[in-house]
């Protein structure tokens, strides 16, 4: 099995994605990466590591997509750029069973729904990160971001297809709940109040009905759905002000001599805490929907979080998403709703 | 000056309304509060307390509405209700300068819409809570959910509003954002693609783009301006968040007895921490774009957050949020949208 690696992707690429994906390949023993990106400076950047070069494998593309370009434009103009170019092998190549890219993600999400295709009867392919729960678990929050503006039948599709991702997961009927402004079954905006019947009326879908914001980390629900645009002030929002608080307690704590005597005792497992919570650290999000598993890190990505989006990879090459969302459909009554 | 009080509203109504009253008493000389509700609950609650009762008068009304309630039905059939009684008598006693409740949101926005009435101009009036910076300043955020559809005009309404209450709150000049999935221009939904040249294209504005939702509490914007459906995800998330952040650190330092011995020192920065982060804590969002200062304080407030929401609303009985906001609509050409 092989997974392709975009080596041009990311704030610190190529360096700390080549080191990640070196690091995920001393982790297990069953995939072969494939960087995809500039052959040259690929190769001179390897020669500073000692590692199995049978499992490493590069693959040339001479362009890059920058953050900066508009994505469709970008994907039309540069078909020799590491995402495009890596997104099309993997749609051509039976071997490779996963994409990860920390590059633009728009550029990643139009050239997926391109190039690899939708799983037949999406409509729109959806950004799906897990973020870590009060309870230790975590909580898949999707459309985190590809879609902007969507329609109630798309809510629909992105429950159904988390719940697949969600099962594959290990998680057990799954419970769904759909982001609102109140946990009441009448708040919402238009969209919201359009979608909430259509979720609850789906065989098979343990749908909990709204949830307000403040609980998306609570842990009562597996599965939030939001239009991509909520999601995604969701997903930022919470980002923040994990973050905020974190240098606030930081600062707290320094701020007194007492304090950083305090400090040296607490250091140990608030840099636990603070890893617990970097959820970007942990891995990708998936964009759910399309013919084979893309996974999407952070921007600013180093090697832990490369690291730990390709062994994502990995197993989700394991995963049979486009059957089960296809039989999903079927068996929810998604499929009638279309 | 007269600030009425709804002694009934909030989930430790009466008791923590009655005794926050009286902090805020204590406090500034220059208000009388009038707390609406039960007389006959409220003298009885009183007369626990020593108080200059010179300062402290009773507007009776029997009924209650809860946060059960369809706010528009609970209007109509409660004209005896704290909230509809106490709003109606704001507009009717110029005495009496600003309310306050923390009872149920929907109610005290429709009353206050109904009751008192927009001013001149505004199509939809605005929630408007201050959250705190991590430069230790404010941002005000609006619309943090009275609407929870918007359409373009009403962005930019919110953004002439919250610019004349940021500048009667001594901001001079305050930084305008637009809540969005992007820092870049063209980022965002149709609805902010509707309002982003609008907001550009105000006179007098200091209109700083696209802000994500990860900023929002970094002091770069001094307003974020948001429909009141991503503005409510985005202040929930940040609450949810913070709280979940900080339940975590404690558990994190009392893991171990390591960690418990360095608890005893950080104890007391950390508190102090808790209590800014708290922004509930500090005082109410302003109803802004009706006639005279509405001010909801959270349902869970107790005496601490009733007395700042109190004594806010004593300050704001200064500003001129009425004739400037008019003004402002003239001057920055927003009222040329409608």
């Amino acid at each position: 099995m092989k997974i392709m690696i975009d080596a041009f992707g990311g704030d610190n690429s190529p360096e700390e994605v080549i080191a990640g994906t070196l690091l995920a390949i001393k982790e297990r023993e069953d995939f072969t990466a494939v960087l995809v990106g500039d052959e040259d400076i690929i190769k001179e950047k390897l020669s500073g590591y000692t590692f199995d070069s049978s499992r490493v494998e590069i693959f040339d593309a001479k362009d890059v997509i920058t953050c900066e370009e508009e994505p469709t434009v970008a994907v039309r103009r540069k078909p020799d750029s590491s995402i495009v170019k890596g997104i099309k092998e993997l749609k051509e190549n039976d071997e490779i069973k996963a994409f990860v890219s920390a590059g633009s993600t728009g550029a990643v999400l139009v050239a997926a729904t391109l190039k690899l295709g939708r799983i037949e009867g999406i409509s729109r392919p959806a950004l799906c990160p897990a973020l870590p729960t009060l309870s230790g678990g975590q909580v898949f929050l999707t459309d985190s971001g590809a879609n902007a503006d969507c329609k109630a039948i798309n809510l629909v599709q992105f429950a159904v297809m988390a719940a697949v991702y969600a099962e594959e997961s290990g998680i057990k009927d799954p419970k769904i709940a759909l982001l609102s402004n109140g946990t009441e079954d009448e708040k919402g905006n238009a969209l919201n109040h359009e979608a909430f019947p259509l979720l609850k009326g789906l065989k098979g879908i343990n749908f909990i009905g709204n949830m307000e914001a403040r609980d998306i980390l609570s842990g009562k629900a597996d599965i939030v759905v939001a239009d991509g645009f909520s999601g995604n002030i969701a997903l930022k929002s919470i980002e923040g002000a994990a973050k905020t608080v974190m240098t606030a307690v930081k600062g707290a704590i320094t701020s007194s001599l007492r304090g950083k005597i305090g400090g040296l005792f607490v250091r140990k497992p608030l840099k636990g805490l603070k890893d617990t919570l970097d959820f970007n650290n942990k891995g990708g999000a998936l964009f759910l929907g399309v013919n084979k598993p893309v996974l999407k890190a952070h921007g600013s990505s180093k090697r832990i979080a490369i690291r730990n989006t390709v062994l994502q990879a990995v197993s989700y090459a394991g995963f049979d998403l486009k059957d089960k969302i296809k039989n999903k459909l079927e068996s929810t009554g998604a499929s009638l709703l279309v």
